[in-house]
């Protein structure tokens, strides 16, 4: 990658532990330099037990002004943002805090925006259709609530903790005019599935789903980016559905965190 | 610059205030790649109110392995350091600290060394010569400290603050079997003057020294590195002596950095 790199460059820590997998530092460094910023995305392996401590400090780097946040720190850095979207406060999460003019940080959830992105891409649009999401955790909390947002017409909930589908169910019911409702791991009558879970990253993972139930044309959307086709979407492949990869759903990440980031310095 | 940057990427950070001006980040980063190290310097303007923080928080991030420190931080980065070299003990200030393998932090001085690398590159010997330092605070310190440790036969020292003055030379008088005394301002019998003041930064500044008394062949080095060439180096070329520029001292500085950085990881 050719960049510039002096005195005057802007820092974005991408935050995470492990951290080798982030494909952050590299790709949001590129955006940035396609949008002729002089910032570079670097990696801050931090634990959990030291995110408090790092925060403080790196909050101290007046040329630092952007964070990428990633497991395990997407909820307990939503408490170091002094204010937040509504998307992330419904989460209670946020995977990217900015440095505001008057100088406080501002967090954003956009892992679910990813997804709607990727999905348009594909050439589904959400708006008036029927969404099954599978995993009401913090990656399906993040999708069901962007699908919602989009103009979704009915979106079923499924996950093993009843409980806490239920509880996503009745939050997002509150404010949307979409039917929101609690759902069996079965494709039947959607348009798009989404796996929210990582079911299907181990060898031998059983689909979470009753892939013999997909149909032709349903969209079939996987999280998981390894392996970068899950048994999931090969099922769905078989059975003639098209896919959404989690690679897919990476690819317009970074356009979306730039978009978020440098809006603080227009 | 061409360079990787990815999760495995390793950070120093370039500590100053004001930051646009530091030229580790392009140079030191240069190095780091030149030596196969998938490694960056960032820049990092910390104010020095905000140091401590800024400290313990750059700590925690466990990819974060060295730091080039700048001004207004060499004197309070020491304290930062759980072991630093001899020159640093003596001098009380660091410009680079490493991460050890045991976790601890090392620090080193090294701006009287990079003089001593420019002085070499330019063909002069400092053992058994005779050197004139004009400046005793914390660069004067340190070049002086480096010209000793360097066999040097003889050492004038010159400040306007007499008190600083002798204090540095009963200092260095204790640890060398050099000559070590107060001088004037006046070149004359030195086979070396080095200019360790701030005069020349300015428009109209004096020469911090009796100029009209330098002698064809004396060499002259001056650490100030904007003007290139100040006043006291026109003069002395003028005279027929050889100049030592404050770029000549940078150009060793990003290699004896990245000897001590790398050094914990061998």
């Amino acid at each position: 990658m050719a960049l510039s790199l002096n005195g005057d460059t802007r820092l974005c820590f991408c935050v995470g532990d492990p951290i080798a997998q982030v494909k952050s530092p590299a790709g949001l460094t590129r955006v940035f330099n396609e949008r002729g910023e002089n910032a570079v995305c670097v990696p801050a392996q931090v634990r959990a037990v030291d995110l408090d401590e790092f925060m403080r400090g790196a909050k101290r780097m007046l040329n630092a002004d952007g964070m990428v946040i990633t497991v395990p720190h997407k909820f307990s850095a939503f408490g170091h943002c002094d204010a937040v979207t509504n998307r992330a406060r419904f989460l209670g999460a946020v995977n990217v805090m900015r440095r505001e003019r008057d100088g406080g940080w501002r967090g954003d959830m956009t892992d679910g925006v990813a997804l709607v992105a990727a999905l348009r891409a594909a050439g589904f649009e959400p708006r008036g259709r029927k969404a099954l999401v599978v995993g009401a955790g913090g990656a399906g909390s993040a999708v069901a609530f962007a699908l919602v947002e989009e103009g979704l017409a009915r979106l079923g909930l499924c996950d093993a903790d009843l409980g806490r589908r239920d509880d996503l169910a009745a939050r997002l019911a509150g404010r949307t005019s979409a039917t929101v409702h609690a759902h069996a791991a079965d494709p039947d009558g959607f348009d798009l599935v989404v796996n929210a879970t990582p079911v299907g990253m181990a060898p031998g993972d059983p689909i979470p789903l009753a892939a013999d139930r997909l149909v032709r044309g349903t969209i079939v959307a996987d999280l998981i980016t390894l392996p970068p086709v899950t048994p999931l979407l090969e099922a769905a492949r078989s059975r003639e559905c098209g896919i959404v990869t989690g690679a897919d759903m990476f690819a317009p990440q970074a356009g979306i965190l730039a978009d978020f980031l440098l809006a603080a310095r227009v």
